[in-house]
């Protein structure tokens, strides 16, 4: 078993991006299989993933990790300081793309649970669920893991889900829960007619208007104890009529909400609507709405399995992490719906970036935190 | 001396689309001065213009009319039935592009002027100004005009446009004032940022709706006796941001005024001036405003010039004309300066279009309409 900054280095050099498994779960198949883990692919429609678990199967205590293989494109090569698929360590840093999203999170839970295995107790079982597909839309992957475990009685009493999520220092930040995410595309339609004449025309374009001072106007709610106040932000609205002696006949605009848990995707869209309607009503125009949940709310709210995490990162760093459901969605997402999860991983900010990279130090620290969570859950 | 049909042919036939003279307003000058009328060419920055008078100069009762023998372009010649510089007499119909706006107009007052012109009394005085850029942007033709004659001691005691006013029947409608028109851009910025943190950005979306919505629902006002209420429309809101997690730095739009006598350029300036100012500290953003006023609202009140008109008309078709303010800028607006004018012509819709024509015989019935205006005027 190499140690977790090796296999880091190894996996990087697997060019898995999103949706090819470029050799990268073959890899920890390979290196799971020989330490003991029993290994099935749960592949669906193209997608690879990887389920493992040592110790029995619906053990009482079942501690899980989840994690992607799958990668951003690097963009133009040229634009990086060296190839983003090189696994290169340099200058104290490993370098490429992956590295800190998160071929390295997953490296340091694999190399823990190797760690810990041969001392698990009777009722003890690691799960590890690695998908190929978190950063494209995600349907294949940790669902489709989910959705087989289910049918196989495999099961995680708890997972922690290796993303990238300090901030500044290792380990400085979990998350414990995210805000959901709602686009909502608008279209406004009214009568088209001459600038000169409005009374004979039906114009959209204050319809909208007026849509958007009220939906930009209204506050969502507070925040909540574990989140902040759900925010909505109009980005754009277009028209496209370079007539100014024609009024259109159609004008857009797209809106995205950031919510916290005393929404859902549901709750808003309700809301939503009835703001078109009114606005169709008082306008005498049609307001059609398309809407997208990428992601639900959820919290996973502060408790053992977080207690847990924040003893041993006290233990490992010294200090103990923030809680925090800022951010964009993440595969636990899809964990939460399973068992509590919490989310816990290296520092962040170059991810998705050029020269993506993270201290190489760290991949080892970081595993040995993920080895003294494990080792403190089955204590 | 052709007749009014005849003459409208001849123009028609001469491709002075704007800026070009075609040939239009040499066949006037030739015609004119074949008649006895002193013609002077008062061209300025390459557009030309001509200024006929017969009678003398600063006579005590100088009856003026007012036309342009420009075109616009007819756009693709294989969508016309005819050729569009053909002037062809088919089905009762004038064809060609100016057969409605308004070479017809101007030779049914050209002819009017020619058969009257030997029966003026001593203190009478017939007066033509014939500008070849009302279509363009009309800087070096009336105004250019009424500046020299201004300069030469020439004058207009009343004037009447000729351009086509009439909406069903011939004569059915003079305009006796126009409304105001403005136009103004409005560029709101604020600060870029990401939708899942509105609150680092400063989103001008919102700001932009707001102000849109405040100018669409104010009323400017319930109109007077001679103008309707005075109209605003909001035509574009653009901002070209295709990512919905981007909050946008900057937002446009556009909007529209068309404003009666109650209004100046300068009041709404200082009016949208002041709603952008208030928009800009509530939201911290910056609104900047580029406003352009193509004509301001003029009125010449009904009194002895649309009473002789309005008689001439009833007259000769038996129907006295609806005194109107709609509609779009013409030269009146420049003219209005000088002297009390009103415009009165032939039956307009097809005017700009593919097709353009009018009904043949109207043109000689116009030009008895202006001739009896002449007689009734120097009576």
């Amino acid at each position: 078993m190499p140690d977790a900054l090796t296999l880091a280095a190894d996996l990087i050099r697997c060019p898995s991006v999103t949706p090819e498994e470029g050799g990268a779960l073959v890899l920890l198949e390979r290196v799971l299989t020989a330490s003991g883990f029993a290994c099935t692919r749960v592949d669906r429609n193209g997608t690879p993933n990887l389920f493992a678990r040592i110790g029995p199967r619906g053990a009482a205590r079942s501690f899980g990790f989840n994690g992607h293989t799958d990668v951003v494109p690097p963009g133009d090569p040229a634009r990086w300081s060296a190839d983003p698929f090189s696994g290169e360590i340099r200058g104290g840093m490993l370098w490429g793309r992956g590295a800190a999203d998160m071929k390295s999170g997953v490296a340091a839970f694999v190399a823990a649970a190797v760690e810990v295995a041969p001392r698990l107790p009777a009722d003890g079982a690691i799960v590890l669920t690695v998908t190929g597909d978190e950063e494209g839309d995600a349907t294949d992957g940790t669902v489709a893991l989910l959705d087989w475990m289910e049918e196989q009685g495999e099961a995680m009493s708890v997972c922690l889900v290796g993303e990238p999520t300090s901030v500044e220092q290792l380990c400085d930040t979990m998350k414990i829960g995210r805000r959901g995410s709602l686009t909502a595309h608008v279209t406004v339609t009214g009568v088209q007619g001459h600038s000169a004449y409005p009374e004979r025309a039906r114009n959209p374009v204050p319809a909208l208007a007026r849509l958007v001072d009220r939906l930009s106007s209204h506050q969502l709610d507070e925040g909540t104890k574990h989140f902040g106040p759900s925010t909505l932000a109009v980005v754009t609205m277009d028209t496209g009529n370079p007539a100014s002696n024609v009024i259109p006949a159609e004008t857009r605009a797209t809106l995205n909400i950031r919510f916290n848990d005393l929404h859902t995707g549901a709750s808003l869209e309700a809301w939503l609507r009835e703001g078109a309607a009114k606005v169709a009503t008082e306008f005498e125009v049609s307001v059609e709405l398309t809407l997208r949940v990428s992601g639900e709310a959820f919290l996973t709210p502060p408790g053992l399995l977080s207690e847990l995490v924040s003893r041993a990162v006290e233990a490992e760093t010294g200090r103990r992490p923030a809680m925090s459901t800022t951010g964009g969605t993440s595969d636990a997402r899809f964990v939460k719906a399973h068992c509590p999860v919490v989310e816990l991983g290296l520092v962040g900010p170059t991810m998705h970036q050029v020269d993506e990279r993270v201290e190489a130090a760290q991949v080892g620290d970081l595993s040995r935190v993920y080895q003294r969570v494990l080792e403190d859950y089955f204590a």
